[in-house]
């Protein structure tokens, strides 16, 4: 028998037309691509961990799985073999091998997500699947001030979907701040983990700031609340990307 | 009778999914769904004038056009009411009255054009469609200099497909420069004209340089031969991208 060995993806996505990361019955999904790209390779039907899942029409300039396999393909053949099986919009940037304990969800340190707003009157047509167009006025100092209050360790519960079932809503936040580039406002957060929904809800709350139906100080108050209806919208997918994982 | 009127629009489009500019029956092209949006709009067919056409695949980040109404919706109108009626990879930027004489065409002072080459190991998923992958190695500061000598009055013969039937092939260059920005090489061209496929094929022979199979003084030798054999490949289109047109 062959020795199990553990492969280490980063990868990389346009979620514009998958039905999220998470494999699903009929349904395009990036997991579902990636395990039908394994299957061709390996002739086996081998399920892969993500570093989390992402929604549907939400991006990854990089998201990172792994999969256990007793496939003799040498290292550095797995990116090439995976990536002549996928279509154009997954690719994998490196493949490598790990020690069997490798796992990457459980070992995760920090996730970094951007959110990307376009902030002018017409659309930008090439970064249209990438960013929300967002045409009123925004005042990015406040917005700016406001995402600093996200940093520390607070319960989420107000900045989650109350459709989630997950008890613990504590998460660090290591970074968060907004700049413009251009006519983009980027919002940029690192934790060591988020909830569903809570990052497209945390740019729905600097959105609410950044128009003037809120000041920067009213987050303390949202966090207290522990209340999803406190917060601001949840702005849609495709302005979000998740921008690295760190182990 | 109404007063005759001449609107002046500036649009922007991803070309990937179009089967170039010029309208062509039972294809999707720029100029089909702008009239049609126009029909619509005027319950009239109102022919479109361009600044010139786009090829199958090239972009436009500032294209021009002009038509003739008698419609009374005001100036101000226009770019709303056309814009929604238009498909998402294509947007109207602004829209104008001008004077009569005023023509899309004749009266073009410069065009601009830009080459975005991808010049990684791997593909940059985001920019996947503007953008041209070339992972192998490329000598930039030569691909620079050899860009400078299409600066001036030219006969563009070597440089054009041979299939056009368009006598005077005689064209002033106004700017050329090669730059990186990332992982990106980008070429800019300036010029009062272009013939067809010819940015496209002196990005082609900027290739061969940067790659050092030819040298950059051998571009004066190429206008002297008058030869299209004697230049690079024609490059993909989807790495071009109309950028600007004056008047």
């Amino acid at each position: 028998m062959n020795k199990k060995r553990n492969i280490k993806c980063e990868i990389s996505y346009d979620g514009t037309d998958f039905h999220g990361f998470q494999i699903q019955p009929g349904k395009r999904t990036i997991q579902g691509e990636i395990e039908s790209a394994l299957e061709i390779i390996t002739k086996q039907s081998i399920p892969i961990i993500a570093s989390g899942r992402t929604d549907a029409g939400v991006h990854a300039r990089k998201q990172v799985c792994n999969f256990f396999t007793e496939s003799r393909i040498p290292e550095e053949k797995w990116e090439i073999a995976i990536n002549s099986l996928l279509p154009n919009d997954i690719v994998i940037l490196s493949a490598n091998e790990m020690p069997l304990e490798f796992h990457s969800r459980y070992d995760v340190q920090t996730k970094t997500y951007r959110y990307y707003i376009y902030n002018n009157k017409t659309v930008d047509i090439f970064r249209r699947n990438f960013t929300w167009h967002y045409p009123y006025f925004l005042d990015t100092e406040k917005m700016k001030k406001a995402s600093k209050l996200f940093i520390g360790e607070h319960d989420f519960t107000s900045f989650s979907s109350a459709k989630s079932d997950i008890k613990n809503k504590i998460r660090r936040i290591y970074e968060s701040d907004i700049w413009v580039d251009q006519n983009e406002i980027i919002f940029q957060i690192s934790g060591n983990g988020f909830l569903y929904n809570m990052v497209r809800i945390l740019m729905g709350t600097l959105l609410k700031i950044g128009s003037n139906k809120m000041e920067p100080e009213a987050i303390v108050n949202l966090f207290a609340e522990n209340n999803r209806t406190v917060a601001g919208i949840t702005v849609p997918a495709r302005g979000l990307t998740l921008w690295d994982v760190k182990y």
